[in-house]
């Protein structure tokens, strides 16, 4: 931590932040300048805070210079981590494409689905049961009945699957009906008491970035699981809250070399969520992987137009297929496969 | 709801989408203009999605025109709505300051945090048992302990209580604890499955606003608590993410108007969480009340230096002393009390 | 400056820095944490880039602790700064509200409108010539003979004219046609040939904020102009591009505070173009001026229904008139006039 | 243009919105629902705006639905654009690597700059005489004595220069020293008076998106130059403002896809400024040229560390060389060469 201090200091304002650093087990180092003075602190930083020092006197500003994520950080654990999922590799020289519906809706759909998502050559499959939906007349997905169709239908094609998990008090009918993987949705990025049950847990878990979450307080969020003793943790980018207005939102690609620095864990898009548009989702997938990532979620509904919800996202089936093509080239040109 | 059609559209494409507005139950009217054609839905469009058209052959684009919200919104209930707390009135011609500390630390802090918030005239007393914070290496609240003892401060000076809850699973415990006003916290604001709870009651609820929410997603989520039979809401805008990176948040005073003329419900503001820094905090409570606000939501610490969290926001007592003067001939000059 | 090395870093690294900052004059004071090696630089910082040392080996971040702006600031000027526009106090105990329609249309609309500023109250007028307008097809102003009519109409009733230059090649019709104040409009905040034109000459100028431009960036435009040698800047704060969709802006109050305390110079809103609907003026006024603005530049028109240019924003002539006479208490609560 | 209209609404405020339409000679169709009342205007709605129905009463909201540009829009002019710089096709099936150092610097430095850009196998080069800086206390470029020096290194290698113009009064400098391509810099991007002339003359022009513009506004800027005369418009993302603090601005990739739908003229990309640091291009640029761009501008310097402006966000020579490599790849997945 840096304590800086203004031009107009006094010794004893310095020397309040030198007794409070030493009482908190630290040392400091006083960088005399002439505009400013500097404290710089020595010692285990992650027990500071910033505001035990600014709202003392002559205290300009304080700020963290260490990290403040640990387990998740790649200063911690430099080689990259690949996580099983039922056999399934993610985060290593493979790229993984999950595809499936926005919603579970009929068992029907969920078969088709399952059998498109294989065909195309995809290996792990979504689909949501709990929809957090903006509002409380929409539709707000088939609940457990919707995870027992999904399942049935995956397990036909050795699928693993990936859904939402709202509410914590769902968390053991998630477990009994064998989720794969268990996504933490965007508005739930900062839901601490559910990070913490997931944290407990050692399922695999995405998380997804908070709509206009920082990559700082993302890498938190997980640390979060990771503290908990969850290490199995899957970043998804889903683009961010911005200005703009021509698209729903704006896919941040500069988050996934970002996070591949930051962090040894996978790191995966969501490029249907990010557009909002089926046609803009080649283009965002193609950049995703360009860009570095490890895999994709991606919407394909076996007839977008009869999708009840978020119809206007999903690919249908020879998309899909079509999608794969191209970013196999991709991922070769970067010296990996999918 | 209306859909907007491109320059080539067929007559097959028009009435592909009259037959899906038909088939929900809502007629078309149909304008055809030079370089777009437009197609209104007559009905009630609460039912339709902007989805159920847009990927549809032919359309462009597809909105509301209605409003989503209906129990919240002011257009069901012209006249505001006056919240009853314990038997201070919220919402009304009397402003509300709402003061207290960031967090519940000890009995003797909180008991003289309520001292000196009685002293200064505030009616209702603000403390958190339970923080959310971004690092789980954080302190993060005294949790039922700190209930316990915020209540017992607080009943002494009859200041009703209002303190923040994150997970569903305490919901119980605070009705037993008697918790007067449930603080829904800015990273719960889409917190579905806790909004759909504290619907189910009637203790008053304080929504915040979501760190980047606009304001029809924040009357969607007030909604959801409205739909579940619990109509006591406040809103508090807290201020709002931007690239501005001087202060912590925006304090967004222009949502005060829009919100008193969209809804019929109470508005207050925290200037406390929006600035980040006491010395804000006058200024921008100014600003909230002169702008219309119907109260306040602001720290006070008995020590700021000594606070466990947020110390740098805090107001000391003689500050929150001084700022109730200026604002009560702020609310005069508005023809309100305080 | 202050620069962050990685944990792993060497002694050679450190050296490198080291000789880097003695090359521009510079001393180093090297702090050797347990995680981070930082180095503090002690002379001038205002020479140094931390793109100087952020490209070099072992070097995670590097960052300015001195303010870059000089003239401007507060630190080197502690007293307010009053700008005497033809007699008129700007800045200091007096809060001026400078009115008049968005455009210059006809003598008779500037005659009307010089008429019912002065019997608003105001002390200055508004309106302009020049119009920046997102559309190459929208009416783009008067011109010239736009400032004719306004001069024209404002001399009856004495009231110094604001108006905004656009082109560098205008600012000598500017001096000659006696404009009294020069507005820099928020797409030019960084038109640097612009501001370093401005900065020679020493009609009083209003800085508009960028539409997304940090409190830092907008300081350095001015620094710009002062650097030139003209001082006599007035900053406007008109609101903020963010994510919310409601309104056109977001109006910054907590600018307002926050400018205060980091430069010596004026201070005014412009609540017009923050809110862009007049029914939110009001409000937004009175949060401005409660917030400590040192005015406003609001806009009024003889008849809004017919204004060619943000009709919905313009006051009418009772309006303002109504708004003078409850910013006027405010003011007062405050301490000041009106 | 549709006009929105309240529950309330009265025959005569309808009536007022028609004869409004009428006199500017439309049409309007009239649709009655339950909760709104809509009007469509039927007629060329470019001569409306929506200002001029928002105020009359009874209006709720009024909006375009036809696109407000025209000369750049796809709709136009469904066929790509390929613009020919010196030869060299910008905008068809070759992608081109417009590469060079930040700021021309020494005449050496130019030389060995153009050498590398050649050897890389780049056949555009791009460097900037006049720099836009945030302070007026650091270097603002080697002025007209460095377009000299950039021609004398540019031409040895055959290479079309691209340089940013920042004052409509060099604009006849640039012309006579056959600059290839005229940049217009983010800050000038509603700069408009600069616009109109660079539009009246033919020479290609690179328009960077404003750090805060929405598509629809930097899509008018571009209409501002087509409406001049000159079509030879080239769109350069380069990162946009948003609230994430770990990189410089997010590089909108969304755009790139949205922009190819919109317009029929070449979009590229300026990996560059958008991340902020060298070790981040790479995968940005590989994300642009996966989708879809036509093409970088790429900052390249031979020593990157002594570069006297942006010297951390800089490729290295080998680097553009290594790059070159990657992104021929993916162009050919893509069906298209580099």
């Amino acid at each position: 931590m840096i304590i800086v201090m203004g031009k107009e200091v006094t010794e004893a304002e310095i020397g309040a932040v030198v007794r409070k650093l030493e009482a908190a087990g630290l040392q400091a180092n006083i960088s005399r300048g002439i505009e400013r003075t500097v404290i710089g602190a020595i010692g285990d930083e992650r027990k500071l805070d910033p505001e035990m020092f600014t709202p003392l006197p002559g205290v300009e500003s304080a700020m963290h210079i260490a990290k403040q994520y640990k387990i998740v950080s790649r200063e911690s654990h430099p080689s990259d981590t690949v996580i099983d999922i039922g056999g399934i590799p993610l985060g290593g020289k493979a790229v993984q494409i999950i595809a499936g519906p926005c919603s579970v809706e009929t068992q029907e759909q969920m078969d088709l689905s399952a059998q498109y998502v294989s065909d195309a050559g995809c290996r792990l499959m979504r689909g949501g049961a709990f929809k957090p939906r903006t509002s409380p007349y929409a539709f707000q997905g088939k609940g457990v009945e919707g995870l027992d169709m999904f399942d049935r239908a995956a397990r036909k094609h050795n699928l693993p699957i990936v859904t939402e998990l709202m509410d914590v008090r769902m968390l053991d009918t998630f477990l009994e009906r064998g989720v794969d993987v268990i996504q933490i949705g965007t508005r739930n990025m900062q839901n601490f008491d559910l990070l913490k049950e997931v944290g407990k847990i050692d399922t695999p878990v995405i998380l997804k970035r908070g709509m206009s979450a920082t990559i700082s307080e993302w890498l938190m969020s997980a640390e979060y699981i990771a503290a908990g003793g969850n290490h199995n943790i899957i970043f998804c980018e889903r683009g961010i809250r911005t200005f703009e207005t021509a698209y729903r939102n704006v896919l941040d690609v500069t988050a996934i070399p970002v996070l591949k620095k930051e962090t040894h864990l996978p790191v995966i898009v969501d490029p249907s969520h990010a557009g909002g548009k089926a046609w803009m989702v080649p283009a965002l997938s193609r950049a995703a992987i360009a860009a570095g990532a490890d895999g994709l979620l991606v919407e394909m509904h076996p007839n977008p137009c009869e999708a009840w919800c978020d119809a206007d996202q999903a690919l249908n089936p020879q998309e899909l297929k079509n999608l794969m093509g191209v970013l196999k080239q991709i991922a070769q040109a970067l010296g990996r496969d999918l």
